[in-house]
């Protein structure tokens, strides 16, 4: 018989999982059970104090929904999403743009559009948005996809706006694909920054941490093409007050730009202009890089 | 414009937490983050990875209902509930008996019993627990209060038994009060060790760890008087056969107990019996040490 005290119980519970067929498996659970049990530790948590996670917890996984998710919510916050998408980036091949957070509000199959045409139904101030899609030495790729999805200029998505609706219609996004010299060219309006979600457990937690809980304006991009590194990115409003305290720490330097109201570069005259680059890697082995995904996909997963 | 990357993302998290009105809150916050950041750096957790983790964690919330506490399980079997407990005995004025795992079928206003009476409505063989409540200098405790609950011969709680029924019938449990001297008697028969569910995630989690799943037969305990420190602890079968690998970690070496078939001290003759002292510490200003929970409250506060 052992004797398990409060540092012997950590190698205790990892010699029960050393029998984990699969090797990745249990090299990240052993390192979670080392840093969980580490934090108990070092903050000498009281049994109170436990119970009170597990019940946070628990709201957290009875708040997600088809159309919530309050676990990447959490993550988001606590800063980890944008630590998986800077891991992401370093274990690629070729650097391109950086990543930045999917965020829950991407959908497949968004309209196909034209070069030109505007992805918002009922616009009030357009501009335009225009660049390349480059390898990393610069070389246009022509026919790639450039998925954008965005909010209105209040702040919410089309999810949002039709919120208890059984088939929400498309809004504020679309599909383009590049020229033959990799060239892109689009109409939207530019999004406000908005609140995260602050009616449940992670709100509360934002909350009682002082924090104000803004996003600042940003517009979400999805670029790929066949031999390339799928990006999952976003744009971020140089303007927005809030861009040096995003909420959930998307913002990079290299990901914010300025719309210019008068940009003689532009392929629509007459619109204010932003202009941005997106510059794809070779294609990794790793897979997917999108940090976020389709709440609706992971709530199946979860039944 | 703070440059962010994989490192320095924890700083800008922990920043952003800085003005956290409570400093406790504070201080778990910042470990947390820094813990679980360096659990995701040190097994470059991929964004699949972190999406499955998402999703188990999304599954074990959405498993968790008034009568079932999925977290509370997770906890368990990551040896975090025991973790919990020696931290909790560490922080003890008075070191008396040790403190083992609530478990998830406490339940509050179990029958009153008079010294001797059996716990089972049906037993099929009787034996005796008897012993006495004191302080640590070995003075016993008069009318100190002594919750027991316990499994069926066959491995079952009464809520297990009764599953589905509005307001199940307690059995297999009771309180008693201990008399002038300390001393405490009663009959109950000796449980069977059991599965912990694994038709959830958690069980899904311990089977793709090759774990047996398997907790050894024991008996829960709670035993307390005013100005003292609050007993949750359980006795364990020295013969059952996974004594060496509990599941969840609640095993401690002087929580142990062996059956003898003739007892001449025992105050009710023709049944095996058991004999366990328990032992109180003087009340501490850390407040309750129960690690588990009426699975009920938790599902309350966390609506």
């Amino acid at each position: 018989m052992r004797a398990i005290d409060h540092i012997t119980i950590t190698d205790a519970a990892i010699e029960q999982m050393s029998a984990t067929p699969n090797p990745r498996l249990k090299q990240i659970m052993e390192s979670l059970v080392r840093h969980l049990h580490d934090f108990a530790r070092d903050v000498d948590l009281t049994p109170e104090e436990w119970l009170e996670g597990i019940s946070f917890l628990t709201a957290v996984g009875q708040k997600c929904t088809p159309f919530r998710q309050e676990f990447i919510l959490l993550s988001d916050t606590l800063g980890m999403s944008a630590l998986i998408n800077h891991l992401h980036d370093r274990r690629a091949l070729e650097v391109g743009t950086k990543t930045s957070l999917l965020g829950p509000f991407y959908r497949q199959s968004s309209p196909q559009m034209n070069p030109g045409d505007c992805i918002v139904k009922s616009p009030r101030q357009q501009i335009v948005i225009y660049g390349k899609v480059t390898d990393i030495h610069g070389k246009g790729i022509p026919n790639a996809t450039v998925e954008i999805w965005q909010t209105d200029e209040d702040g919410a998505y089309d999810l949002q706006k039709q919120d208890g609706v059984d088939v929400p219609v498309m809004d504020m996004r679309g599909t383009f694909h590049t020229d033959a010299n990799g060239d892109y060219y689009l109409r939207t309006v530019l999004p406000l920054g908005y609140m995260i979600p602050m009616d449940g457990p992670v709100g509360a937690m934002v909350l009682a941490q002082k924090r104000h809980g803004y996003r600042p304006s940003h517009i979400h991009f999805l670029v790929g093409a066949p031999g390339y590194r799928e990006l999952v990115t976003a744009l971020y409003s140089q303007e927005d007050e809030h861009i040096d305290s995003d909420t959930v720490f998307g913002v990079t330097e290299s990901l914010i730009i300025n719309l210019k109201q008068d940009d003689p570069n532009s392929p629509m005259k007459g619109y204010p202009a932003i202009n941005y680059n997106f510059s794809l890697g070779a294609a990794a082995a790793d897979g997917s890089g999108r940090v976020g995904a389709d709440p609706s996909q992971i709530t199946k997963v979860s039944h």
